[in-house]
């Protein structure tokens, strides 16, 4: 089917969607779930990522591969996240308000699906089943358009996801894969107007850019964090060290993981050499792979390690590289902090809470955190559940979106024969 | 100034507005008021307000020209609405959601200002006082783009503004004036990314198709409006025909005009010749604009009027223009609604409450009435106590802005070293 048929069904299925209750909703997850499990689909998950991994050899990298990899338990791992959704609280419907007005009008804001969502992404088979669970989950039809080296994976998931909804009485269409992969099955999702409510990219920054600069759709940025931790004069060293370590090193290629570390010039003479002893020494010592330290010409004084570019501090390394810069007071921090960051995640370490708060309320970040590691970020850690991802924008949704923010709402209103004076 | 200087010094000033507590917004409110009804003040405004409609004769519309006057009342008005503004309760830093995760981490959603909102707007000059206040009530700096009808007028307004602003110690740059009226500065501000936070365009179909296709920033549509009321079969006729009399005469030229009727087939025999005896007959005889009913084939059997095309049922007349179509069923009504609707409001006129409820969960607009009048989606009506526009779209805000829309939110997170396992 073309791009344009398969939005056409998607927008046709959206009341349907929008109407069906609770239970009838999670039916369909249950059913998804097990439709995953079923062994003749698990069978043809299989077959046709073994077709993927064959193919992608060689044109992409290990880690790349891996991603791409599923395994019995990965399967398992897929169903399982479809039933965990459907245990959430329900988002739709909700009145978010409730007013009686003078003249006797009844105005209830109530969450209600936003419609058609359109989710690009990239080679990870598990996200064409969260994604599609997440939608359903909240009432919206969802339109996938995975990556290429991911596309045979990807429709065996979807054939079956679709097989659970059918045993529901769902229409199959509320789950729609796009078949082309080319750039212009993006480029024609971005201006859907009319047929996608939503567009959420997830993938690299030229992906990101490219909606930023061709979506006449509503559109969510998600995922692009240069995070900064910020070593107050008052903070903790020890704890510090331990925060950092935590933030840069416990997984690099995320979008929650430290990029740059700010540290305040009266700490700086002996904090840095404990914190190059943490991330290079030690680490190197027991085998585990050390962090390249990028240092400003002040901290390069005390420290040994690489002079930093000036790019560095606008770079996500989503690497074991950590740009490490001396600052004279917390203003100094915060100023670079609005001027350099994604506004993903941030955070002060301090034990002065005026300080904290100073900090927590001029940083214009999605998360500001006060002595805990920016690797929390994320749906699950903040207590969601689930994460469609993590938008780094100011509009609807901020930080890690949830089942709520895949919801609209309207204003529903009752009257009994009201004009207006 | 150039735009760019303009926006330069809007974005210096965000943290200023960000970090300003109630108080302090609040005096700078008044003393904006104050320094509009300052009699030099004042008279600069009416001179300049001079200029504008001096220089505007004959090139615009005797409406708009209207609409450009500033009288002594008008200016009073305007500082009433500053006041007024201040008196709300004020939307930044309401905690909207606390959780402490079982870790200890205590994460506060907390409401903040947006930063820098731009507005695109046309030649009331009223609408540069209105958005300045609930801008800075809201914590937010704003940068203001006027017609170029009003622009000696806005100037004016703006420049007592900020001598208010600087009276109360805050920064004259919390409230900005574009110099340049052309396509130019709409077009820089709608591709001002890291500027501006926020784009409002204001103003008619061209403008806000232009910031769909154009904007890189993100952007809220607002206003168009083609307001549906459908009569149901179990309708109070009488009770419709007042509804519908207010919905489309009470105010023609507003976004929350009726602008299509869909008459259930089993009432149109009865309740069309009542339409028209309201709409045009008794109109005509007490001297007021008579309304041209465009009827579909089926109801030009019935009554009599100007045959409909098919694009009447896709235009926002804005004028004493109604649509009529019949439709067989609740779902008709629900479907056409749904293919032709902006998205703004839409109303279901009857006594069956089961009917009313498939007709609200199942329409797709911001506002959805049951036996009341469209024209009632308004920041005011609603108890918001103010509006900055009508969203049309479904990210973020949709229905009359208030202050709460103004605002964005972030994640506030407090630890004692966690670190994620």
């Amino acid at each position: 089917m073309t791009t344009q048929e398969i939005l056409i069904q998607a927008r046709q299925t959206k009341t349907v969607l929008m109407l069906a209750d609770p239970a009838r909703r999670n039916q369909a997850l249950f059913k998804m779930a097990d439709a995953l499990l079923e062994p003749a689909n698990r069978q043809r998950i299989q077959n046709a990522n073994d077709s993927d991994l064959q193919a992608a050899k060689g044109a992409i990298s290990d880690v790349m591969l891996d991603r791409l990899l599923l395994t019995k338990e990965r399967i398992q791992a897929m169903a399982d996240g479809i039933r965990e959704t459907a245990a959430l609280d329900d988002p739709v419907g909700n009145v978010l308000s409730e007013t009686v007005r003078p003249n006797g009008l009844v105005i209830r804001k109530t969450a209600v699906p936003i419609g058609v969502i359109a989710i690009i992404y990239e080679s990870r088979p598990n996200v064409t089943s969260d994604a599609a669970a997440l939608a359903i989950k909240s009432g919206n039809v969802c339109v996938l358009r995975g990556g290429k080296e991911a596309w045979r994976t990807c429709h065996a998931i979807v054939q079956a996801l679709q097989d659970g909804l059918e045993a529901a009485g769902m229409p199959r269409t509320a789950v729609n894969l796009i078949e082309d992969t080319t750039r212009v099955s993006a480029n024609e999702l971005m201006t859907a107007e009319g047929y996608v409510d939503l567009l959420i990219p997830r993938g690299g920054s030229g992906l990101i850019r490219s909606c930023v600069e061709h979506a006449t759709v509503p559109c969510i940025q998600t995922g692009t964090g240069i995070c900064h931790i910020y070593v107050d004069k008052e903070a903790d060293l020890s704890m510090a060290v331990r925060i950092i370590e935590n933030a840069k090193t416990s997984r690099p290629s995320v979008c929650n993981a430290q990029e740059v570390c700010l540290v305040h010039e009266h700490i700086a003479s002996r904090f840095l050499p404990m914190l190059r002893q943490a991330l290079c020494e030690n680490r190197a010592e027991n085998e585990k792979q050390p962090v390249e330290l990028r240092l400003d010409a002040q901290a390069a004084t005390l420290i040994q390690g690489t002079p930093a570019k000036e790019t560095d501090f606008d770079t996500e390394f989503l690497d074991y590289i950590l740009a490490v810069k001396i600052v004279d007071s917390t203003e100094e921090a915060i100023e670079h902090i609005n001027a350099h960051s994604t506004g993903h995640s941030e955070a002060i370490l301090t034990s002065n809470a005026q300080t904290a708060a100073q900090f927590t309320s001029a940083v214009d970040s999605a998360a500001v955190y006060v002595n805990a590691s920016t690797r929390f970020t994320d749906g699950g850690e903040f207590g969601l559940g689930c994460e469609m991802g993590i938008s780094t924008q100011k509009l609807h949704a901020r930080g890690p979106m949830g089942l709520a923010e895949l919801c609209t709402y309207k204003y529903v209103i009752h009257g009994n024969g009201q004009i207006r004076p």
